[in-house]
């Protein structure tokens, strides 16, 4: 079982609170034994949820606070009011402290970018931490990095977030020198915005621990083109967004398709299998979760309004990331490269 | 019937040339009985394309020429070498010269693009072209653009887009004021880069004969929040792929399922004909065409590997484009916003 992994929770983040962080912590230490929570926020409410979940209790520890960031707060509200004492704040602070190894969070994303920047300030060599998803492909999954961040990035933050998801596929998908894509608009040379290009040349030239496939289209995301999709944050959020939305048209398309002939209703019942096995593919909550890259830690977001299955892949996520050494090692990349960046410039 | 409507046709664009642009042509004939065309391209083979379908020949001039532009013809390169004499360069210039209503071409879109602006020049008062793409929704369609004219757009162009956009869903969808949303980021007012929330200032405030929703998020696309969806062409593009990518890998994922088992492939059969109409709905073809917006005539660009049935969609686009007057609505409606602007600069 090795040395137990420790997620500090924001228990009152989300649209649900405790009535979802507690029984998903319940499912995902069933699949993580070695798992320990620290349950941060209102302690009756938490109790009341741990009296039905006594394996979860027995593996916690509660830090009470009766202070919530509401779901609409504006990130610099959440940095001047109450800060110290919200559930929010006080589990990155658990991370921060050494207490918990990863901190998982369904408040609000510009609240919970802001504190964890404030709290636990950038790795060293980065300039701005990204937020990065992990997208269903044809075949497996592949990571795409910043989908909502930043808006912007320049050419040295593309390379940032090119180490930053690289550390990320080694430390999820176990392997060495993953495959890299400049999200472009056709994959010609001359296209595309400067920075991008300027981006491009770096990767091309510098001895980073990936492969530079080159640029890659919209298309190419899904396909599984590469294990590491870099973009900045505006196109990104854009990008992943509308994914999710032509996802859930498609399931409407088919749902209404199945509807309209008592032949096809039959044949749906037939294929019943099969369509819960597509569902299950397409299902948004095994994919819960963005996590915040290039900090001193590991953040994870998760969706406000998931239920417990999708919170616990969020729980999952933390998990794996804090089990794999991520941030240690994407330390020592960053450094590696802007070594080599100073020296070029030197010479 | 009306007064016939005259497209020209750039018989060697595309993949597969006069072999899918002739018999697009008699399909689009069906639909349209009112329609003529200029096919410009090799004779011979043209010719050899109207044997099998006499009624096309009927209706139709060639204009001969043996130049091609190439698939992969850098945009410069078409401008200079051999334009005039190109297929592509003809079937334009038949717009310029009144003897065309609509060009539609499946060759290079850089090159035709290019071409396009050189020949028949962008509407007065309009700073740059925009290509715009019709966006299959849950319930209908919208109009998303930019999609690939321009990398960027500053808060100007983004109005002026929307006015494109505004006067194409009047002319396809006959509605007289539409719904236009900005594409961005999170949906509150501090979100998203400054030339969107410059454009969003004048959007609400300016006279304009849409109605203004907001800004919308990439998942609002499909969903059909608005009817016309305003984003720079970099945004514009990677947002389409993004979605044709996904539905592909949807359709993979339920091919998969379907022949996983025999039940499922039982029911596969009798649901078969939903899954005809689901396939069907899905269908690129049927929305294949991006039209280029602000220029002093109607250019369509259908996709370079269509076949018949998408050509003959792009056709359809370009014949409802020209009857409906969208281009002289167009210029009238920019000129009125910029004169709107400067009484308000001089004021």
């Amino acid at each position: 079982m090795g040395t137990p992994v420790t997620i500090a929770l924001d228990a009152m983040g989300g649209d649900h609170g405790p009535s979802v962080v507690i029984p998903a912590a319940a499912i995902a230490l069933v699949r993580h034994p070695d798992l320990r929570f620290i349950l941060v926020g209102d302690e009756a409410k938490i109790a009341r949820e741990l009296e039905a979940n006594p394996q979860v209790a027995e593996k916690s520890e509660i830090v009470h606070t009766d202070v919530a960031i509401t779901m609409d707060a504006k990130p610099s509200q959440a940095l001047r009011r109450g800060r110290w004492k919200s559930s929010m704040w006080l589990a990155i602070q658990a991370v921060r402290d050494g207490h918990a190894d990863a901190v998982v969070s369904a408040g609000n994303t510009g609240a919970l970018m802001a504190m964890s920047k404030f709290c636990l300030k950038t790795i060293k060599g980065v300039d701005r931490p990204a937020i990065a998803a992990i997208w269903p492909t044809v075949d497996a999954e592949c990571i795409v990095l910043d989908v909502g961040a930043n808006v912007g990035a320049d050419s040295r933050q593309l390379v940032e977030f090119t180490l930053m998801g690289a550390a990320m596929a080694r430390a999820l998908f176990g392997m060495e020198r993953p495959t890299v894509g400049l999200l472009n608009i056709g994959v010609e040379e001359v296209k595309g915005v400067e920075e991008i290009r300027d981006a491009a040349a770096l990767l091309k030239e510098a001895p980073l621990p990936i492969r530079y496939h080159g640029f890659i289209e919209g298309n190419d995301i899904g396909h599984g083109t590469v294990d590491v999709v870099v973009t900045d944050g505006f196109t990104g959020n854009i990008a992943l967004k509308t994914a999710e939305g032509t996802a859930k048209q498609i399931a409407q398309y088919l749902r209404a398709a199945m509807g309209r002939s008592l032949l096809a209703r039959l044949g749906a019942i037939l294929a019943q299998g099969a369509f819960r096995a597509l569902k299950e593919k397409m299902d948004p909550r095994q994919m819960n979760g963005g996590i915040f890259l290039g900090l001193n830690g590991i953040v994870v977001k998760s969706h406000g309004g998931t239920d417990a299955t999708g919170f616990a892949s969020a729980i999952d996520l933390g998990y794996e990331m804090a089990s794999s050494g991520v941030v240690n090692r994407l330390g020592s990349d960053v450094a590696h490269f802007h070594t080599k960046l100073e020296l070029e410039g030197a010479a």
